[in-house]
């Protein structure tokens, strides 16, 4: 018998009924003669519930308590599962993320994971049952309870596969898998079979949110496949695996794109090495997420910085950059905000050059202008308009063949 | 610097700003220049919502799963009123039952407190934390989550002050203090400044519900001054104490009630020494309590047993009685229904005879019937008709004084 975690976000368990139908998925797989453990979240909103109870207390509740706090909505879950399996007939086991061996850095609210002690669930596995894992959190050293951060019941999952050899991870969702492009703006776009670890790595960082990017990181690290499937409808869902036994490619395979993007220029810079630490260190202290930098060394003594934010964080970076002013030494500051980041993903642009510029031409003939760019190997991001990233979406899904009918470019290996 | 065990339950804690209110009265003590350790229960009805979740899951809920379930609801207290402290800025942590080290038997929903481990605790407090410790929950020897029973927390508390070496353990609650009666239902009734541990023990199994009478007897044990005090008004509360050090005694210092009480009498008992333990093994596996007990030993060869239950059990007692009809042996089983029991309370019963007898004499001319006696050395209950009750509690509220400004009878030690 195989060991298949699965693992339910906070949607999948909203509900009574619910759960009682992601007992219905467990038993399911138990079925198919797989032995199997559980990883859920906190039930619908009872996450945002209870911070917002902490937010009625205290002004600035701390992090220790908020995840003494948060931790009891994933252990509600667990015990419901637990009794419906129970219900349904099946012996299974709840275990909180102590109790199931997940020993996280001391770090509250968004600890990494150290270390899986399995033998309490290995042993509850021996025993024939089913186990149930409170996702998203983990225990210190010192017995002090953490928590992974927003979307860290995938990472647990993930996690979890890898400390018990699981022969997949299933991550069930309210989406029926991973799609060329957001189906709720493109009509075109369509579901993919199978998507590599660094594709679904590039769509997670771009804000595709199916799966949470360290998830899906310490799938690679650990090889362990990834299935994204819906919790409500029987279908295929789209395997994440690595490159080389994925069937088929594409040279692109999902478009993604996002608004609400800030345009920052930094102007009258001393040409020194230290400009680039000197401006982002202090943002980066005050979480400000930098994404596109551009750097325009010119001949003259001074040099201008152009970088890109999300909107919601531009008054805290103005404010950073103010306090900073005289170690940073700039002459002043431009930002242009309405901006969207517009990106193309695909492992088979390694090995096709060219496909930066077929999109940036395929934007110039549609008249989108392109005013920051930045490029990974298997990426490629425009920040554009806003007005126009929809349309920009649409032009690149149809010029790279995503919207048609399943009929993939093959790429030699 | 001493320490003071302060437990909050439900209703205490019922809202945010019953939390708030809690927070002031912990600082309130601290600033007394105390060691504070506060232990909560669940908010409000939270527990009450939680096990109704699990019936909506489950039809009998395992009692595992039921503790990881609502164990959860202490969990959320503790949190909440560290950060209510923290906002009033003071220092302050919260822990789990486990977290604080309270090591339970393996049982699940009644477990009793084995040992608690004070380590994290005290560590705490010579930190100068006022430490915030989830009440009703402990943690067996294999890692796995109990809980202590309804009214658990008072025990948590309780075995916590005596592990911690406590000056006091003050029992916050709705009520002011320990009364002579319940003055919901005798106006004249009035809080007593001190009550014995024997005293409340009786009047907390007798349902005077004010503290859970396992805290009661951990207190004894361990003699740790307990104080019933008021969440909401700043006015002093009942101590209960050891005798000897109270200042002051009465012959009768409380009445206490009871309704929906069934009198059972079982005829045709042969006349074995095994017939006791023949009816009441089999009603006690099976949960039903029996209160008093009265064996009539007759000169013929059969006997007659009559004792009381609470009528809420009576439909499981038949069938128990009937199923076993055969290893028992009787004739048959008449009930009644519809009656209740009043006690009357007094450590100074001991030294003072004929008070079981005064009891009877004031009921008699008032012309109320009693079915049924039991006492203890300090204690005598009478089965009355329920409808006799308040009348029969309020007879002898006045026959013993307790209804008269506060005048006691000195009773010598």
């Amino acid at each position: 018998m195989g060991i298949i975690v699965q693992k339910f976000g906070g949607t999948s368990v909203a509900t009574v009924e619910k759960i009682l139908n992601v007992a219905d998925r467990v038993l399911d797989e138990r079925k198919r003669g797989n032995n199997v453990v559980v990883v859920v979240s906190a039930m619908g909103k009872s996450t945002d519930e209870l911070i917002s109870l902490a937010k009625q207390v205290s002004t600035k509740p701390s992090k220790r308590e908020l995840d003494m706090l948060v931790t009891t909505g994933e252990q509600v879950t667990i015990a419901l599962l637990a009794m419906a399996l129970h219900e349904k007939g099946h012996d299974a086991v709840s275990m909180t993320g102590w109790q199931a061996g997940v020993e996280t850095e001391p770090i509250h609210g968004s600890a990494r994971i150290l270390n899986i002690d399995t033998d309490q669930i290995n042993r509850a596995i021996r025993e024939g049952k089913i186990v149930i894992v409170a996702g998203f959190q983990g225990i210190t050293e010192d017995g002090e309870i953490t928590t992974l951060g927003r979307g860290g019941s995938d990472t647990s999952a993930v996690a979890l596969a890898a400390a018990l050899g699981a022969d997949r991870c299933d991550i069930y969702t309210d989406v029926t898998g991973v799609y060329t492009a957001d189906p709720r703006y493109i009509p075109s776009a369509r579901q993919l079979s199978t998507i590599s670890y660094d594709e679904m790595l590039e769509l997670a960082n771009l804000g595709a949110g199916v799966l949470h990017p360290r998830s899906v990181e310490f799938a690679k690290n650990y090889q362990i496949p990834l299935v994204v499937r819906s919790s409500t409808e029987k279908v295929e869902g789209t395997y994440v695996l690595e490159e080389t036994i994925m069937e088929e490619n594409l040279v692109v395979r999902g478009v993604a794109f996002e608004k609400d993007i800030t345009k920052l220029t930094v102007y009258g810079l001393s040409n020194e090495i230290a400009s680039l630490s000197s401006v982002f260190t202090p943002l980066a202290k005050n979480n400000v997420n930098v994404d596109i930098i551009i750097q325009n060394a010119s001949d003259q003594n001074l040099n201008t910085l152009s970088f890109s934010i999300k909107t919601d964080e531009l008054q805290e970076a103005l404010q950073v950059l103010e306090e900073h002013k005289e170690s940073i030494g700039y002459d002043h500051i431009e930002y242009e905000s309405g901006l969207a980041k517009v990106s193309i993903v695909g492992s088979g642009m390694i090995s096709n050059p060219g496909v930066a510029a077929q999109m940036f031409a395929s934007l110039a003939e549609k008249d989108i202008f392109v005013k920051m760019v930045s490029t990974s190997e298997i990426k490629v991001s425009a920040v554009v308009n806003e007005d126009q990233m929809l349309k920009a979406a649409e032009i690149l899904h149809d010029v790279f063949g995503l919207s048609k009918v399943e009929q993939e470019v093959s790429v030699a290996k």
